[in-house]
């Protein structure tokens, strides 16, 4: 009953499959193999545009080089003020970009405000004194397990095009958020002005396989550069780019997507079942955000369950009557761990 | 018949067989679970004291992450004109120090010589006009296929002492260097004053996993901040370490590398027993550099045969009569790529 | 009538003749002179202890090399929102430093509001996920024209001693404060717990001369490189030094600063005493917010008196029936500026 | 008698006269003042063209600002061996650049041998591998007192611009040549194909004063931006600009040159009559290198004359029966303190 994070599973069997495929013989190194070169008509496909695609290892990786690439060091990303770039990655797109600045944008379920962002674009002004508009990053899925609608993206990609602004998608969960909308990734994507992608695959059944992905590819410039630069050009690639053959192939991605998405449905269906639990924000994707009495929490922590307690200014404000927790499923959680799980918060 | 790298070569079945091991079940990511944890016994071990060990993917990482803990914005790196570091890391080490200077130090063999560096240091001054001297790199084995005997090692590591450097082992070949010379882990790095070793196992049958090694724990410092900022930290971090683990139970590593010598040894003696063809270097672990008729070589780069010519100055100065040609072998090589080779070479 | 900055002003006599008397002969470069040397002894007696003290040439430098000194890449720098090294040094901190973050936190005339302040440590965790607390940047007088009491830096810097933070205070405007507070340089700073100080000598008679202060000298640490790598080395630096030593001489500097006071206090006395003018802060150094109708303010910006509007959310919510200004004044403002505005004002 | 360097004098009459005019009344500082706005048109009109030019203090900035607006981070900037931005700049090229390579060319007298940088830039090869050839820095005259004829540059800038790269010509005695050359400033500059200039006042009669001089304005790009982030832009920037414009003003940098390099070439004239004194290399500008019997050397050392000994491998291979010193001649050497030096000399 695990429940931390969906990078607490290990990896699709049809992937690891895959990757046991590759090994054999030798093959060029760096990328040069034809697995990693026969990544750019499997996107170009899947995008149905072309694209130029690098695969790295590390989400952390696939966003800062995106955003590096994006902005000057004196450039500013516009992201949700609770995003992974802004706060979970240690500071890894300002090391990366030579110290651009992420401004954070409030709103509600992990949702950029738009009136919020368009307001402060609008008070920026071009003056040396001042560090430059010049990305939005937009996370779908959120941080908080909300998933933009089309138009709520549209919305926000018109504000970016508006003041000049290239748009960043981190897609550490993307394929979460395609089957929670029912769209083409190019709908999702590029048809709505986004101009990079972090794809995400780790989180849902690879080892450890991302890819970034430049909707214009004349648009990646020196990323080839600043990728071996930080150590992320990967000699044996060719693991990395079975991962993602792999993962896109016979729709593994949105059937792994689309199994965590059900369970996490099941999970919170079941938990505003039982008496004295709530939602903490409606569940869009694979992410719960439940708030427990006090006891039940208590208890749940000391179970075999496991998962993390979430900060909630609500939970403060309140006394600490209620604890937010955050659950998260993934391609392997499986019914009967959900069962479990709903057994122990009933009591 | 694959000499161009030895990172042209997949993954050593057992370590494989270890990654398929950890693949059950949900464990804590971010380095949290016990096969990563059980690195640090496991490398005590091997290194006869307590060590503070960290996995990363790739050797660019390992090594720039490793001279950046080392080394100030402010200072200076000495090494081999021709190392890795130098060279062939797109200025990895001044991005991941924040501009540290990389002084490049001539030799034989890609060895330090230890007479020009101690010059070097002599003249350098404390002035905030130059950058400083901090830190002394040596690559073991070299990038020109040179093994450096223990003597060789300790008069470096006294000099640099001397002028308080710490010392930095660049071990992407580390196997290949230790079965050359017969002693342990511990002779080879620490009893000799190296303070941090970039420990490689991708290039001698890993998928991609090295490690970093400091020998006192306590300077590790802030290592664990700058591997996350820079996207080295993997979330499913259980699967590089079970290479690691792997790697070296039943001293793998060590009959991998002795393979791989033993190859080079007898391509090299196969090669210099044809008339016409001589060595550049001595070989000493995988590596043959030989000089080779041109028109020699140009047949073989026609042959099914894959290498790679390299740059050596004493070819431009006799006319290109004779081309210099790297060959690499691996834990992968076979007896019958070396006999088809050698066939070819002979005509 | 300019009231746009106290920079827009020239230099005070007796610091120019001071540049004048360094005018001879040659003496030795980059510092090494006896005017720059005499400045230790100097700034020592002004704060009753040893102190390492360097002169820079502006306030970017000083604060931007003093918090790179105290913070690593992957650390965070707490200040106001409003704080010019977050707002107004176009991510000159995230550059020296090599990329480490500012927190804004929220407060009113610009001051940093503990509780909040406290409430954000609190939440801080010790983990490679997050950048982590370093620094507390205070700027005394603050942005918004206010000036902290000696209790409330007491607080600030209790707060950040407690969660291990060392503290900066950026004083641009550090005589403006040390006059309105009419305490001592010594319990303004080292003895409330500030560790560096960005002294400001440039807006408040200057020509360019600013001096960071460590007043635990050991922790100046590797600050000169850091200032020679960075360009703000002077070679003819005498006349740097000499600025400050003339700045120091006869308290030029108090009585600068007490002038500039007393005009921001008349400015202020007679704005308010003019119907439908407010102020929008309390005057406690060298600015004066104030809020006019927005007829008043167009029949200024219209006069030959120079000054800035300033955003003032208030301004937004009440539909610009009055627009808020700001007015600096400084050692060159003449009462009869301040008469000739107040005249204007009155209409 | 001070010959340690010319930027151990002070400042001319005429700029400190220019400083002086400009301190009066309040202006618009960072630049916006009339006297900075003017230096565009006393640019272009000196350059005969069209150029963006920006004023800093110091040479260290002028040059790394430069260097960065010309470089990526994954650049490397092809310069003397002995260059100042590569030797005495402490790492600031790398620190503002993000981590960009200087590649030291050999060649004597300072001067870049042609042959060797064309051989270097044909082996150099497209890679990630490797950082990219992006800059050719010229230093004019050079470190080593000597000055490159027109025919010289010619021969460089033609190599860089057949190999892809700007020319950056760091002029910190650019005078010093010009007036040597007896050609105009286009001549030696954008005409040949400089694409960069750090024009030097400071050492040459100025007190803290140089310019970078774009000579295709739109190159300029985000010099701005850089420059504040780096602290360089200076609120009362008026007296900057005042020191540039009197230093242009009735061809005073001329004269002052002028006189610098005839104090040179008597010093340099007197000692070579004087027995067992020799010269290191020519002098061309204002640089004196001369050998001196040890015996002289120790004697000039106690005596009150001023200069520095430097390195030569000449006296060093000689057993130090020689020893080399360098004497920089100024604006303000006089004829008195040459003949001082000269009689001590000849003892």
């Amino acid at each position: 009953m695990i429940f931390t994070s969906d990078n607490a599973f290990g990896v699709s069997p049809e992937i690891f499959s895959a990757m046991e495929r590759v090994n054999r013989g030798g093959v060029a190194s760096y990328g040069d193999d034809d697995t990693t070169i026969g990544l750019s008509s499997l996107f170009a496909d899947l995008f149905e545009r072309d694209v130029a695609v690098f695969p790295v290892a590390t989400g952390t990786a696939a966003k800062a080089l995106s955003l590096a690439t994006l902005t000057p060091p004196y450039g500013a990303v516009y992201c949700h003020e609770n995003a992974h770039v802004n706060f979970d990655e240690c500071g890894a797109p300002e090391f990366f970009s030579g110290g651009a600045k992420l401004l954070g944008v409030s709103g509600t379920a992990g949702k950029i405000d738009p009136d919020i962002l368009s307001m402060r674009l609008k008070s920026a002004r071009v003056s040396v004194h001042q560090v430059q508009p010049r990305c939005l990053s937009i996370t779908q899925s959120t941080e908080a397990g909300g998933v933009y609608s089309l138009d709520e993206l549209r919305r926000l990609t018109a504000i970016a095009k508006e003041f000049g602004l290239s748009v960043h998608m981190d897609g550490a969960r993307f394929a979460n958020a395609l089957v929670a909308l029912q769209c083409t990734p190019a709908e999702m994507t590029w048809k709505l002005g986004v101009d990079v992608l972090s794809f995400g695959a780790t989180k849902n059944g690879a080892m450890g396989a991302e890819a970034v992905v430049f909707f214009d590819p004349a648009a990646a410039g020196d990323f080839a550069f600043r990728r071996k630069r930080a150590g992320h050009l990967f000699s044996k690639m060719r693991f990395h780019s079975a991962q993602l053959e792999a993962y896109l192939k016979d729709d593994l991605w949105l059937s792994n997507a689309r199994h965590a998405n059900e369970m996490a449905s099941l999970l919170a269906g079941g938990l505003v079942a039982i008496e004295g639990i709530s939602l903490s924000a409606p569940v869009a994707a694979n992410e719960v955000f439940a708030r427990l009495p006090v006891e039940t929490f208590k208890r749940l922590m000391k179970s075999p369950a496991r998962f993390y307690p979430w900060p909630n200014p609500a939970d403060a404000a309140e006394g600490y009557r209620l604890q937010t927790i955050r659950l998260v499923t993934s391609f392997a959680t499986s019914r009967a761990d959900v069962d479990g799980f709903l057994a122990l918060a009933a009591g």
